[in-house]
């Protein structure tokens, strides 16, 4: 039998999400307790008793963006077969969030944009966030070059290489409209990368 | 003989030239006519005089980050010949901005994640000037395109892979330190897409 959840947590949880949505439209910087009990229609003394200031706030808002990508993103594509399948699958994902702009932005590169050069937890939480999910994706392309007999490809330039496509799509989509051509732009980089490291599917 | 600079102009360019610094730090929405008169240690009066709302401070700006990047990094790179010379000091004279740390982030990266999800006159704005520089680096790489006889690589394409390229410099470079590392990385990408598609200097 499953416990309960604790209804304090549940609302905390229900709180994140919608801080999350309002986050991706307007920034992290335009995140408040006022605003956010202003949509959620709450008092603000009833958000504040979940997270007690502004920056618990923003830090709970980044994980809740991590949870969620990894939700999203990562475990289907870990549903792929390790190697090329599962590399091609987690791109495709991460473009199909990055595309979604009735969705607002990435949390993690609006953060990246807004607090990259001033120091202080929320840019540590982001920079470690985002260390982690290149990590993964590292071993994801590290997996795709062991099971190509022919490559030679340097996986940590490679998820470089992955990441900025997915950085150029997002700002595209946004900058310029008809995020589709943005998306299929990123695809076709995505897969003469593949050709161009022969990274064959075995 | 030239006509001595109005006085009130100079003193709007060196309160431009001030609040673009100051933007590049903390952000475009960080920029009021409040903190950027403290930075100055000049009346809120004086620049609201020069301004007239905190929006047209915020356009101001935008155009001012616009006319130094041509200025440190277009007008060089013309001096080059024309073909792959030119676009690889486009880029090399890019990513040296980018990975310019201690003069903050770039503008326009930082403005496109803060307003890229709302309309308005800024997003707008950075929208196009985004597009007329992609404009440009597109041209310097249909240049070069018609100097490489073995090459069939699509401009436009390109163009987004490069600009790609640069956003994952800029992003790597705060999140992660070390701005030589992904200069490096930048460039070693570049190389590559410059042999995959056959762009031979003439």
């Amino acid at each position: 039998m499953n416990a309960a959840p604790n209804k304090g947590e549940l609302s905390r949880q229900a709180i994140l999400r919608t801080a999350l949505e309002q986050a991706r439209k307007i920034g992290l910087e335009g995140l408040t307790i006022g605003s956010l009990a202003d949509v959620l229609q709450r008092s603000k003394s009833g958000v504040f008793a979940h997270f007690g200031s502004r920056e618990d706030l923003q830090l709970a808002v980044i994980e809740e963006g991590a949870r969620q990508f990894i939700d999203e993103v990562f475990v289907p594509a870990l549903k792929e077969k390790r190697g090329l399948p599962r590399l091609r699958a987690l791109f495709k994902g991460w473009l199909r969030r990055v595309c979604d702009l009735e969705a607002g932005g990435c949390i993690f590169v609006e953060a990246a944009a807004e607090f990259g050069n001033s120091d202080g937890p929320i840019k540590e939480k982001v920079a470690d966030l985002q260390g982690q999910w290149r990590t993964q994706l590292t071993k994801a392309i590290e997996l795709t070059v062991q099971a190509s007999p022919k490559s030679s490809a340097d996986p940590e330039q490679l998820a470089f290489e992955i990441f900025s496509l997915v950085l150029g799509v997002h700002h595209d989509a946004r900058m310029f409209g008809d995020p589709k051509t943005w998306m299929r732009r990123g695809d076709a980089a995505f897969e003469r990368l593949v050709q161009a490291h022969d990274l064959t599917p075995t």
